[in-house]
């Protein structure tokens, strides 16, 4: 567990823009600042991951407030920060080589959206060999509707898609089942 | 729309096994195999992915007969063929250089399954610059039970990762629709 990054992707405060619909998990960000605070605490790798988007309109772009991080989980000196543009956090960045450099094996991924950009890395980090625990509830997604014009809750988008990934690209735990095993 | 590649993936024998539950779409293969033979007859190019397990009891195993292709789109002369054995048809492979070589741009996705790898791979394509196309009904996939217990059947994982997909790695359409655009 010592060199097992926690790893915070697009907390950033453009989320809060009802350009994004409505959202699931209100308390996702409670459990992140927990998670990073417990990891601080130990001293073991922190990275950050922030979307510049290159989409007109979007609270994420580079030159809009919403780009910044959110206060409760901002990166303080010394913590990894890689920006992208993509929803891979792998794609565009360094962010792989980092990871082999400095021997990190295993990934703890929180961050915002489950089903967009958290799954499209927690897909290529267990693709790429990585050991990938994904939080059920530091993690958060938006409603959405289909091509066919079906919409779907935000519950059940999160819901599903981590059905999905758990036992294919990652194992999916609690905020408290981590922290738990963090103090055995 | 002449260089556009219809890229089939893992739509292999062991999918047959009970092995991966309940399944969803069950005409996919008659659809895909109307995509293929419609772009046999316009010399398009067709890209084969075949999923080569490394997982003990896996039905797609090398070894396995479930590792074959389904006689209905199985690979003829000429055609590209890529073996993988993650989700990602872009990891392990030669897939991303292969398609910058030829100058193919844009991709129509067809295959097994639209959550683990058809996603993944999608979702990669995407974010590596491709313009991708993904057919509603000529992909399938499994029922699933999450980590907490739920079970959730193939049509609502199938609908809900599409909507999930649609416009931000890709353009969902249906086999039909494909079919007319390409007679237009």
């Amino acid at each position: 567990m010592e060199n097992t990054a926690l790893m915070l992707i697009d907390v950033q405060k453009g989320f809060e823009e009802p350009y994004w619909g409505t959202r699931n998990n209100p308390d996702a960000e409670e459990k992140m600042a927990r998670l990073l605070s417990e990891w601080r605490d130990r001293g073991r790798p922190v990275i950050h991951v922030q979307h510049c988007s290159v989409v007109p309109g979007s609270p994420l772009r580079p030159d809009e407030p919403g780009c910044q991080f959110k206060d409760e989980v901002a990166p303080v000196t010394g913590e990894a920060h890689f920006r992208k543009s993509v929803n891979s956090a792998f794609i565009g960045t360094g962010l792989e080589d980092y990871l082999r450099q400095k021997g990190i094996g295993a990934l703890v991924i929180v961050g915002l959206t489950t089903d967009h950009c958290v799954s499209t890395t927690t897909r290529m980090a267990g693709n790429l060999g990585f050991d990938v625990t994904l939080v059920s509830d530091a993690t958060a997604t938006f409603d959405r509707t289909g091509h066919d014009g079906v919409h779907h809750s935000a519950d059940s988008i999160h819901d599903i898609h981590l059905a999905s990934l758990n036992d294919e690209f990652c194992v999916v735990r609690s905020t408290d089942d981590v922290l738990s095993g963090l103090r055995d």
